[in-house]
C-alpha cells in the first residue's frame, strides 16, 4: 500500500508506492506507442479497466469520455485515514484518488485535434470530478495534468488526462497560494489579474486573446515555449467555472495546442490545472489556470541541485512565433 | 546575454540564456557519445576549450583535473550587475560563474571508475574553486553538479562535473536553510545531525558507513535509489572541509559510485553538492552534504503540477540492495 512520506528538511511529501514497480516500465523510461498490443481506453476494451466513475455520452451511440479509477493508483480513497511519526520522520497513510480521463474513444487523436465541443467535455469531467470528490473531507487539493507523449512521461498512447486528490495542499500550489496571498495583502489585487494586465498592455508575451481567456509565455518561463493559459475575468476556482467559461476554455486551449503542434511539430508535452484547494469559496486573490510546458529540453543536474531553471527560449520570442504560427 | 528573471509569484529565478540556443541540441534531448567526434575534453585538444582557471598534475605528465569556463556559460563573471524592475516583473544582469571540471585526462573511464586519489583531486578542485569564487562577492551560493549519461542531461561522455555561482541563493538550497533553521530554533540540534544519529540506530536506510562519511537513503527519498552522503561530524561548509575530511568523502563516493554502478548497471545519474552560503562561516544548524539521483524514472505532469514526488522503491530496500552490493 502506498505511504506519504514527509521529508524532515524542506515540506515535501513523497508517495511511496512499490505496487507501482508492478508496471514492468516503472523503473524505466515509458515507452507509449507499443505498437499491436490491445490498447485498454479503445471502445470494446472497456473491462480492460477499473469500472468507470463518469462517463459522457455527447449523443453518439457509445461513450465519448470516460473517468476510471487508475489501474495503478498513486493513492486511494478506500484507505483509513492515519499519521505516524517516527522519530524525526513523518508518514501518513496514502489516502486520495488517481483517476484516468480518457479522452476520446478514437485511439489515433490527441486532445489538440479533437473538436472544441469534445475539449470541453474533458474540462468539464474534470469539473465534475472535482465536485464529486471534493465531497471526501480528507482530501485537500485536486489538480489535473496529461503527459502528451513518452518524454512527457505518457505510458499509453490513447489521449488521456489524470486526475489526482491529495490529502495536503501540495508544494507547488502552497508556494503559489502564498505568492498571491502575500500580492493582495500588499495590492488588495489579484496577482494574476495584474499579470494579465500588464501582458495586454505589453502585448509581446501574448500569444492568444479570445473574448474569455488569455494564454501568455510567462515573463520567467522555465523552458522554451511554456505557456499559461487564464480566464480573463477573475475566477478562483476551477470548481466553481461556469458551462460558458468551461466553452471559451476549451475552444482557447484548443488554438494553442493546433499552435504547438504545427510550431513545434506534435511535441511532448505536460499540461496541468492549477486550482483552488477542494470546498474553498471564491476569493479576491487566487485565479485558476492551465500551464502547458513542451518538453524539449531535459531538467539536468542544475535545476534538481538549484530549483532554478535555464530556458534557452527567451518567452518573447516563443509568444511571436506562436503568435504568428497558424491553424 | 543571459538575464535573469524572477516569477513574480512563486520565489523562481530563471535563466534566459538564448546564446545557448546555438547549441545544436539546445532544443532536443541531449545526444551524448557521438562516437567519432573529437572530444574537447581529451588531452591534446585543450585548446578546444576556454583557457583553464585551474590544473592538477597529480605527479605525472600532463594534467590530470582541468577546470575551464563553460563553453556555453549560463552566468558570466564578467557582465556589470544591474537590476531592473518592468512593472510587475524583475530581472538583473547574468552576473555568475559556470566551470566544468574535467575529471580525468581519460576519455572512458567515469567518476567512480577512477582510483580514490582522483576523486579527492576532483573534491578539492570543487573547492579551490569555490573559495577563489568566493572573493566576488557579487556571488551568494555556489553549487556543484554532475550529469552522467544522456537520460541524467550530459552532452559529452567525457567526464566532467560543472560549478555554478549564482548572485543570489537558489530556491532548493534556501528551502533547505530555512527548515534546518527552524530545527535549530527549536531543538538547538542540526537536523542532518539528527537523521544522521537516527538512521545510525535504526540501520534499516544506511548504506555505507566508513570512518567520517554516512551514505543513507533519505526517508522520504523522491526517487528510485536516491542516496545522501553527508560528513558524519557537523560541518557546515564544504569551503571549509579539512583535506582529511574530502579524503574521506572521496573515499566514501567511490565506494557509492561502484555500488550503484553495479546493482543498477551503470545508470545516469545527476549527483549534486549542496553547502552554505558562499563566505558565511561556519554554523551549528546546517551541514554540507552529496545527494545522488540515478535517472530511473521520468519525472511526468504529476511531479510537475504538485511539486511532489511519487517514488515506486521504498528507501528500504534501495538501501538494503545497495548495502549487499558488493563492490
Amino acid at each position: 500500500m502506498a505511504e506519504l512520506r514527509k521529508d524532515p528538511i524542506v515540506d515535501r511529501w513523497v508517495v511511496i508506492a512499490p505496487e507501482r514497480a508492478d508496471r514492468p516500465n516503472a523503473l524505466v523510461r515509458p515507452q507509449p506507442e507499443r505498437d499491436g498490443e490491445v490498447c485498454p481506453f479503445c471502445p470494446g476494451n472497456e473491462r480492460m479497466t477499473p469500472p468507470e466513475v463518469l462517463v459522457h455520452q455527447n449523443g453518439g451511440p457509445g461513450w465519448s469520455v470516460r473517468v476510471v479509477p487508475n489501474r495503478y493508483p498513486a493513492l486511494r480513497t478506500e484507505v483509513v485515514m492515519s499519521r505516524t511519526g517516527h522519530g524525526l520522520f513523518d508518514s501518513m497513510a496514502g489516502v486520495g484518488a488517481h483517476e484516468v480521463v480518457i479522452e476520446t474513444s478514437e485511439h489515433k487523436r490527441s486532445l489538440g485535434d479533437l473538436p472544441a465541443a469534445q475539449i470541453e467535455s474533458v474540462l468539464l469531467a474534470w469539473q465534475e470530478r472535482m465536485i464529486d470528490l471534493s465531497r471526501d473531507v480528507r482530501l485537500k487539493a485536486l489538480f489535473a495534468f496529461r503527459n502528451q507523449g513518452g518524454p512527457a512521461g505518457a505510458t499509453l498512447f490513447h489521449s488521456h488526462s489524470q486526475l489526482v486528490a491529495l490529502p495536503f495542499v501540495p508544494p507547488a500550489l502552497k508556494e503559489e497560494l502564498r505568492g498571491a496571498r502575500h500580492h493582495f495583502e500588499e495590492k488588495e489585487r489579484c496577482i494574476f489579474c495584474d499579470i494579465v494586465a500588464q501582458e495586454l498592455r505589453d502585448k509581446e508575451r501574448v500569444v492568444l486573446e479570445t473574448e474569455g481567456m488569455v494564454a501568455l509565455s510567462p515573463y520567467a518561463a522555465r523552458s522554451p515555449f511554456e505557456t499559461w493559459l487564464l480566464p480573463r475575468e477573475h475566477r478562483s476556482s476551477f470548481e466553481s467555472a461556469s458551462g460558458q467559461e468551461l466553452r471559451e476554455a476549451a475552444d482557447a486551449l484548443r488554438t494553442l495546442l493546433r499552435k504547438i503542434d504545427v510550431a513545434l511539430e506534435q511535441p511532448a508535452y505536460n499540461l496541468l490545472l492549477h486550482t483552488m484547494p477542494l470546498r474553498e469559496a471564491q476569493n479576491d486573490w487566487y485565479h485558476w489556470h492551465l500551464e502547458l510546458k513542451p518538453v524539449l529540453t531535459l531538467q539536468a543536474g542544475f535545476e534538481w541541485a538549484s530549483g532554478c531553471y535555464i530556458n534557452p527560449t527567451p518567452p518573447e520570442e516563443a509568444a511571436g512565433f506562436l503568435r504568428q504560427t497558424e491553424v
